[in-house]
């Protein structure tokens, strides 16, 4: 998606080789115009996936899925990284370790939110070693619900979170694909002639 | 706002006296079509306010405020509710009491997106205590920028947020507002003749 593209060529901030800084539009501060863009694209990679509804996890995945929600008009739900004092009957949840910050988190969502009848699209800011996919994944399928797809705003293809998510055989669409960090240079992974990505 | 109360009228449910749940379209799973006429609405109301950046915090508030952001373009920034490892340094910090659950947290938003020029308007999913409203508050006055109004979607009216928030002088408009959840029912508050709420 070349608006992201240039979004992240212009206002990303590489901390290393592998930690991409993106809170100007993407997970702190957001860019509205970006997001609805980035939902549209969204929309568009999986209009014919028959879509019932959409898994994010809080906080950075709710704006494009939220986005996304509106275009392939569904509802959207977010699964949460702790309990909450009103939320503990009636959970499924997943463990899903963030190797950026160290530590494990139980994620949940409310059970009555994801039926088995539900096919769900899983969106997310980042894909890296993919733990969040993956649990979000465990999470649809303890539900006994279809995984329609995963929808990634940034994927970090040079980490394994990509390969660990499409060995399982779903349809993975990131908006863009990163292959290197080196250097402080961001490089896309080349996508296809007349393919945009 | 009409819808925003009947949908409270047909799919919140009372717990309590004091708690209504809404985890059904507002802060767990999220109708995106509602959330796009919330963010219109919220845009109507500050469009004259010279709002040049949203403030909300996470979770539930996101997917209003970037709406919002939307409808007034502008950005959004959401303040974190404890300090992740790459967004340590230049943080303006602020300590919220959540009734709710019982706990304190630390909010924080980067300095570097809330500058002494911006005129910034909050957004928060419910007013009941108003101590996350007044933490919001409290961030954009060290960042030495003005608050251009609070915008809220569910204001638990029988609670003391509104009143502290709004003795600061600040102009605040609630989509929904709570008289009394007693008796399983909910009452909003009589608006004026001719004044939507």
């Amino acid at each position: 998606m070349k608006a992201l593209q240039e979004k992240i060529l212009t206002d990303g901030i590489v901390l290393s080789d592998t930690v991409l800084k993106v809170d100007t539009f993407l997970n702190h501060q957001m860019d509205p115009v970006l997001m609805k863009e980035i939902g549209e694209e969204f929309g568009k990679r999986f209009e014919k996936e028959g879509i019932t509804k959409i898994l994010t996890i809080e906080s950075s995945g709710i704006a494009p899925a939220i986005m996304a929600a509106l275009k392939l008009n569904v509802e959207m739900v977010f699964a949460r990284k702790r309990k909450s004092l009103t939320l503990q009957d009636g959970l499924i949840t997943s463990k899903v370790y963030s190797f950026t910050k160290k530590e494990e988190n139980e994620i949940s969502v409310a059970e009555k939110f994801i039926l088995p009848i539900d096919r769900v699209l899983i969106i997310d800011d980042f894909l890296a070693n993919g733990q969040a996919a993956l649990g979000l994944m465990d999470i649809v399928k303890k539900a006994g619900a279809d995984v329609g797809g995963v929808g990634i705003v940034i994927e970090k293809a040079f980490q394994d979170g990509g390969r660990l998510v499409r060995e399982t055989g779903v349809k993975v669409e990131s908006l863009a694909r990163i292959e290197s960090l080196k250097g402080g240079q961001v490089t896309f992974v080349p996508t296809k002639q007349g393919v945009t990505s």
